[in-house]
């Protein structure tokens, strides 16, 4: 739902904690034929029993493009997304496990060349069922700000 | 397919280009569904008409997932996914748009903690049918040496 | 198939049974994206351990959509839908479930308001591979008369 | 996200609208594919330019799943679904409408066999652009008393 | 549904048309998913418009699927596929296109080898809204006869 | 990848291995919805109990279709698609096998009616992971040639 936020609204160490949702293996297919990637890390099952991991993983696209999915539930009007920073995977996703993400204001910053916006930096954690951390990420947002920077 | 490639067969400048991809509005329901994001600048053209870019907009995290999946031809079993930098959508992408990748090895680095690896950083550029760059980003490999570093 | 009915060619009490679907964790992924509703109850399997059926169970809407979709065997060109009352789930739907759907003609009546159609009531209940009805309702067509009825 | 509500909470005539989604072609060939309903109203353009209304329309099974699925954006964990009346497809829903739900809480009502709860009885209305309605129905939850109806 | 036939029920000459369906833009997109073919003549539009028949066209293997799915609404359980011979895609088919099957018993022969099962050869013809043939081939079936065939 | 060969360039004998996919049930929903075949022995599992192989298996057009699209990964813009011959399906493929297809180039011919182009013959063979055929077909090719052959 819509919930409108300025630049001078976010508070750095506020955070919000998404719903969990199970991967599975229909997920594997069906990102293997919408990106077109079927390399057999996530596709042959076959190969993967003789690789350290034992089983197909997921897609690292796909545990990022799922982990930010997640996070989708308040649009902000006022921010639009600028990018992504250190997107790592520290650990495989595997069909059954159970994620969810973390989103957390990790620090703000002036946008030297749009005086009219600032940064927002919101650090994504996404974990399984144990706790681990599959994905980590930082999406920058460009928010608006109520009153424009000083020209300093 | 399997392309063998050691951390000292890479050179900086060498580039690949990947087929085409047109992007429709079938990509962008089918990755709403698979990500769980529906927010009405993808999702609502109604909406969208009183926006800039008056129509929907496929989600950054798509475009990602098929402008990498685009690159999904080679098969190195001596190199890993380490993570991403500057991932940024420096334009929308819309349904009717082509888009292909070029893949460039930037640049190649020592990796203090694994003498055994070295960092090889791929600049992915994704494009449009006018040439605009819609997508871009570094891919942080780990490619195994042929021979360990030496321990300076 | 085709097949042509008007209102008086009904008899109450007449029934079809439709093909056995086996209902799959795939169609429970594929029907969160389709409808947006990746609520835990149907997608976390987390979650569901701590509740009283211990499993993901099926959207309601999904069991609508199958278990009426199993009917759709038979076009009648001579009658449309009006609408569905008294739809109920006594059941939960699992993965690896099988369903089939059963149609009876429960009842016919005049329309007031359309002397050139009839009401027929369908009766359609959707049972699992023990027999347990796992979704009822009743599906109101609107068919033609071949003679009109008499203005009362 | 949770919102924690019981019986006594509802109050009849409160209302909340949905975001807006753009059915698409997509869309309607998803729902062929997940409900087996292939009939030619949904599926054969040129039959259905023989019919009155020029195009495919929706499925009703999918208009249903779609105008729910909009309204799940709020669980309450202390409610459930008992089932749906009236349900109604008023008007067509075409490739390239835009659709939103409107929940109004149209009645409560004591359940005579369940003392620890009571019925509340949402009416749902998805409406097109035009504001058009396009599906009704009335969704009856079953939601927990904070206390006990007494025995009367 | 089922419609139990023998070998000698099948008559040569008889003949059934399916249904229609409009093959569309979101057809080849899936069946690029599902067989993992992302080839230019499918997927990229400006590619296409280089090329003679100036758009995007449908998989062969897709024509086969659809063209054959069409024909699935007999179930002889006394009957299987044995295989095809002569599959051919004299035209392309583009996204828009209507098309249905027509099955014809083509020939009846003796099996060899298996006394107790005649081979059926049913022709498959895939046309298109202007009565093109897009799909052609001999399908192979094995039906069990009533009585085994003399020992020759 | 792109790779051109003209009639003269392919040998008979030469042969090429693909990678290998999983087979799941994902994939069986999947092809049930974009072919339109629901029939029980791949949709049924309790139907599937009953029959000789114990479970459900894919469609062989879908058999077909994958084991085509994992040759996917050359495009020859010297040569088409004529048709295929002999299509078989000698076992039965079940979600969780693992198959891979080889491609040998099996003859070569003239073609009376094209003087510019000769018959190429490619055996595609799918195998699953015990090294059992479950897809036969003679895909034939129609390749230009460097020099047109003698009007014999």
């Amino acid at each position: 739902m819509e919930r409108v936020r300025y630049f001078e609204d976010y508070e750095v160490g506020e955070a919000r904690e998404t719903l969990g949702r199970t991967i599975t293996e229909t997920d594997m297919v069906i990102h293997a034929g919408h990106s077109g990637d079927f390399f057999p890390h996530h596709m042959d099952a076959e190969f993967c029993k003789t690789q350290p991991f034992g089983q197909r993983i997921a897609h690292g696209t796909m545990t990022f493009a799922i982990g930010i999915g997640l996070t989708a539930t308040e649009i902000n009007p006022r921010a639009f997304t600028y990018g992504y920073e250190r997107l790592r995977f520290p650990r495989p996703v595997f069909a059954g496990d159970t994620i969810r993400s973390t989103v957390t204001i990790g620090r703000k910053a002036e946008d030297p060349k749009r005086p009219r916006h600032g940064q927002v930096v919101e650090i994504v954690e996404t974990r399984n069922q144990r706790g681990e951390t599959v994905m980590y990420c930082e999406h920058i947002l460009l928010a608006e700000r109520r009153q424009p920077a000083d020209p300093a």
